[in-house]
């Protein structure tokens, strides 16, 4: 190793290590059956670790970085190679980038594709090394000040076009990656206020540009998935893909929910007025778990804080749910996670995935044992159990009707007597395993 | 006028009156070509304004009043004549009530209904001496402990049952009462911990249970609508009917969509973190706007407050969505309002809502000059004006693909500037008639 | 044991347990040189685990306990003595109660003054047959209707008298049964309309009242510490002991800020928009950091949930500004918790606070570990070493000016570079002991 | 009128005017006895208006202007040309400014205060010609990275000194241009993690700072006042100014509660959980209510928004508190206030302040009027009449002993009787003025 991280050395599994090492993560450990690593399937976000300077509303760069500010391709480069050497250190098996990210925009949309395509070329290199995969790669559609009203829900309709070239060619490099799926996150498909805002327009060319997404990506041939990443707010005062729920509405009303698949992340979740588990387990019954950011919300910071996940009980019931959902297909456990602007150091960047790979593998194994264990779904189960009697699906049945429930009901003399729902002790049950 | 608020006399509308009056609510003032009365359509809340005792978590009942409380039939029947009474004086052309509003509860569910009938015998002859009609029943499947985990979504089937045949039930006596709509509030639709939840088969039974309903109104020939209304939380930690956007992904999944409508609260579009005009907009947007429960929540308060609205401004950018929808059809204004627990007397009660009739009048009226003099669409037209492009729209069309789009946009050099927003500019506009 | 809890034995210590047991809290275990139960000093309050009957603002009781609804002396006596099985199951060293939670209030002063003291009686005779000690006592000053304005910020003085004639007679039983601290908790001094509020004249009888109490605990000799709980809303929209910060400013307003210590609570902390180790590392720092309240507030609810910990990372960071603190004096870890509505069972009611106990114990070993192994603080030192220069020390003494400062910062060229805060680096850090 | 403002002429006060005017603020119009311009004291924020480049954390610079991005002398000289142009084309009487808005950032400390003392001049010769007064200077002490942990609670004392270097050069830059006052605010002063902070001492750091401040005022002459502008968070995690009350506590700590008062800002109360009028009606009552920023905040947006003010209601409601607190004497009104991103051009920058100057003089028109007619006042002084009486009174003064009004209130069988709060009717009055 040499260069940025060249003080730091590769790191490994080792429990009882002093030093920087994994305490937790052991890729080879089995979990129901299946390497921890292909469980977890880990990936570092270009964005935040190699693009971001440090920067806040308040306050500029703080980073210093040999390949900052990366606005030619020479620096581009560089960061580049940098962010290799991060991905052998770390030996995450996958990685995420915006075309923002990776190489400086050009004149034209001509000039911006074969940019990206002449980093893609390294990243084909470095891949092909052993190298990460591709978890997912996307467009930013958001940064520059063209996007600011929107991209397919800009007011004007070039922009709409703007936007369409753009993920055309981030989709081609993505696919000649391999990449695992493709992302889109609708950072300015929204609105800052309702007063200029066409919103049945709106939503109507949200849907449609979602549809040429997916046409397009049978037409290549890509397999992987489409994924739409929710957040409610920030950069907008309100954002259209703002939970779970609402994306899947978007999807319904224009055929899509089973083409299209959701990334979710913790800190967006958290935003939105939810716990992360409910988002997954919303997805889950939905079937359209895709993959996840894991990286946390401050709980009493009002924006997305994207920080590293740092609470085990909270990841144990992440994985939890995953899990129940069958574990990741294309999807992973992206960390779209910045550090905090104050943390300097090459070391940071290094420990505060560390950190996080090894609170992820001991929330997955937590998660693991307690589904192994189904003293907590046997718990559920028995919970519903009378939902099993011929009476009881008699009612969701194709013949039943309102009145005939009620009239057998009323005539019955029915008085149904609640049983404890026992949160307390569940919570007791969880706390053994976290 | 006897009894309770004997010391009232009817409200008339008086501009300059400095006593009890309207000063604003003209019921006969004809705005765009329809009478004030006729847009907004008030209701007054049964439960708020005669069944609530001025509790909260940290206190007992503050209020006194002859018919508390009403656990017998004869404080009933005291209970509805006064509210009879309130309606009087107010002139509200609605009312809306749950059954446990009007009548203790039965020992059995044949009981609950007969005294349900008898209320209703009362209310039906107070109506057809003129007072007012019935915007909605609903039935209340929270306050019970049987409910506790839930009405459709019990795990207990009984549960289910029971609250079928309490719903049957109260449409039946909304139907014989000529009641505009018909409302199902999911309060304990929802959950307290994941962990105990299966969250598949609740939402799939609350689909269930909405269907049979929507089959019974067919089946009884109700005309009215079903509306169902959304909260985020409160009494549960999270409620399925979270906010439009999600309510709407629960219709369609049950293909309902053209069969249910919403009745939007503005101080439940707070707790979900939206606007009210939001939530307005979307459900005009989806074509789900039903009717409004125009009660405010406090920003600071995180909890439901259901304060009368007194901010014109905000009520104003309501019914500017209400009449962009063309206005209420079977819905109107509910106010879902409860007095301070500390305002005790008769008067607070009368004049809390002869305040906000004036302000939702105020509102309207402010509403109702944007729309005709058409600043507001204009611009909004205008911004949107490059879509009615062929080229614009063609993207839009059956042929347009994804590359297609992106090889023009390349080829043509395409490079999109920003245009102002202008948002503030608008803001003036509307402070212009608020 | 017999009664309500017959079916369920004491607990005791037993790691292995796979039934009711402390698999983490030994009593006896000695850390930093302190029994672990004199470390923690739990503590049951009264008024949820026997006065709260499982009700919410959109439902009624749901628990059944054979002492509902206490609102005579008899079933009063039957609820204090099952309040004391509870106690001896679980081997708390300590109780907490307000007057109201114990007796049914009286039709004058003097009336409820007996019943306190009768059920003292009893209270006196469990506590001397080896039941826990009274960690503090307190007055309810909030839930009877004569307080909804206020007790000691009461538009009406007689109220205020009537405050302060309840608090003397609870702080007598209070002493009598030698209490370790006492309580003000001040739910209703607050408002919910600044419109109807004399802001200055509510704060300066807040500050008299305080100063009574306190003139009062040493006309009696009483030794424990004066707390004040602050919380920042629920039931008020505002409530004057806002949060530490400013409580500790209205103690000094009025000199007492020596002889006032603070009773601190999770779920308020983050209703206040705080940490709840903010809170505590605040009040360490100002030196009034008196006891806690353990009890979480879910992160997703705007209200106080009062819900019993569950967090080890949580109660770890807790319990190490605690112990950074000295540890308890009078003070010690009540659980003002309540169980979920739908927990209907006594053995939700043990294993809700055994589940607790064994959470604080895990949180406080993983702080004392922390503490002794001084990494956390040496780092700390570490950081802010530049004071100690005789430079840096001259800027804070008595001889200093601004300008003298910026003098020799301008001549000598000064141009400070930031190093790394390292906080994931800190967070891995913490992982290791939680 | 030359450059950037060319097409707009200065704003006039014309209430009939179609195009770009003042509708209701007229400066010359007596309200109390005193000119509106007078009583308002309206300030540009240089920072917001012509610093501010439209980024936000997801997007970079949207605005062109052509003093962009003033890294030179020549660019912040034709800045400061283009600010006197806004400020004559307002007529506002004020402005306030950082350091770093009006100058590059020199190489040293000297050439610092050189530059800005160059910028200076220009100031001098615009206000000389007429131009507005200095409503109050600041120093930035946030936005370069060696604030990144704070300024005077930096752990390194370097940093501790290079700030009060810098302020000590704002400070005689505002009393050189004759500044009615001098702000800071702690935009650093705060921490990220409590892990890696020294609270104690960092709050000690904070109040000597501040101690150093006043003394070098008094030792220059400065009449202005010293104002600390309270907010709760962001940047940081958690700033030490979280609010009125927490500010006050440590200017108590610090004998500073005379010498400094505060600059509240609206977005600032909403972020840290109150109204506005509540911080308002706080710092009224503690003597310390200096000025105002009046930017309010998105009441669904968790960060701060700074909005120009578009809400009449809640304008009178602040201004309400300001005349009852007897008018601003050295503070004003300041827009701490930006455009939004998408509002580029020079007319958005013009009609946002000349929109929030009118929604001023409404809410100060409205206010001026609820004070004359003094209904409000009267019912508050109403319903504190109680306490008028001797022994009420007797209950504050000196002799008073808890266990003596305890005695009287039980001997006289003391049983006082809730009246009501009045709320919605003290609502329903504030809307006849709004
Ligand atoms: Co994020
Ligand atoms: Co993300
Ligand atoms: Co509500
Ligand atoms: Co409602
Ligand atoms: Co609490
Ligand atoms: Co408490
Ligand atoms: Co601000
Ligand atoms: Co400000």
């Amino acid at each position: 190793m040499s260069g940025y991280f060249s003080s730091i050395a590769p790191l490994r599994f080792d429990p009882d290590s002093d030093g920087p090492a994994f305490r937790h993560y052991d890729p080879d450990e089995i979990l129901l059956g299946k390497r921890m690593e292909d469980h977890l399937r880990f990936a570092v976000a270009y964005w935040h670790s190699f693009g971001w300077e440090g920067g806040d509303p308040f306050g500029g760069r703080t980073f210093d970085r040999p390949w900052f500010p990366a606005d030619t391709m020479e620096l581009a480069e560089a960061r580049a190679e940098a962010a290799f050497d991060l991905f052998r250190i770390l030996g995450v098996p996958f990685f995420c980038f915006h075309d923002h990210d990776v190489r400086p925009e050009g004149a034209s949309l001509s000039e911006s594709r074969d940019r990206l395509n002449r980093i893609a070329d390294i990243f084909e290199a470095r891949m092909a090394e052993g190298g990460p995969g591709l978890l997912w790669g996307t467009a930013n559609l958001f940064s520059n000040r063209r996007y600011m009203a929107g991209a397919a829900t800009n007011p004007d309709p070039d922009v709409f076009a703007y936007a369409a070239a753009t993920v055309r060619d981030c989709m081609d490099v993505t696919h000649r990656l391999g990449g695992q799926n493709y992302v889109l996150w609708g950072g300015r498909e929204g609105y800052e206020t309702l007063l200029n805002t066409d919103l049945e327009q709106e939503l109507d060319h949200m849907g449609r540009f979602l549809s040429l997404v997916v046409d397009y990506k049978h037409k290549i041939g890509f397999k992987g998935a489409i994924l739409v990443e929710p957040k409610p707010q920030e950069p907008t005062k309100h954002q259209y893909d703002y939970d779970v729920a609402t994306v899947y509405a978007l999807l319904q009303r224009h055929g899509l929910e089973n083409e299209v698949k959701l990334n979710i992340e913790q800190g967006h979740a958290i935003l939105a007025g939810h716990s992360f588990e409910h988002e997954l387990a919303l997805a889950r019954t939905l079937g359209v778990l895709g993959s996840i950011d894991m990286n946390r919300n401050d709980y009493q910071s009002g924006w997305d804080t994207d920080q590293f996940p740092n609470s085990v009980p909270e990841t144990a019931l992440a994985y939890y749910e995953i899990l129940r959902a069958g574990g990741f297909t294309t999807g992973g456990t992206n960390f779209d996670a910045k550090l905090r602007r104050q943390s300097l150091d090459p070391e940071d960047l290094v420990m505060a995935h560390a950190g996080a790979m090894d609170v992820c593998a001991r929330g997955l194994k937590a998660a693991a044992r307690m589904l192994q264990d189904d003293l907590l779904e046997s718990a559920r189960r028995d919970r519903y159990a009378g939902w099993q009697s011929p009476a009881a699906q008699a009612m969701l049945g194709k013949g039943a009707t309102l009145d005939g429930i009620a009239d057998a009901a009323t005539a019955s003399g029915l008085d149904p007597q609640p049983v404890s729902g026992r949160q307390e002790r569940l919570e007791n049950l969880v706390n053994r395993y976290v």
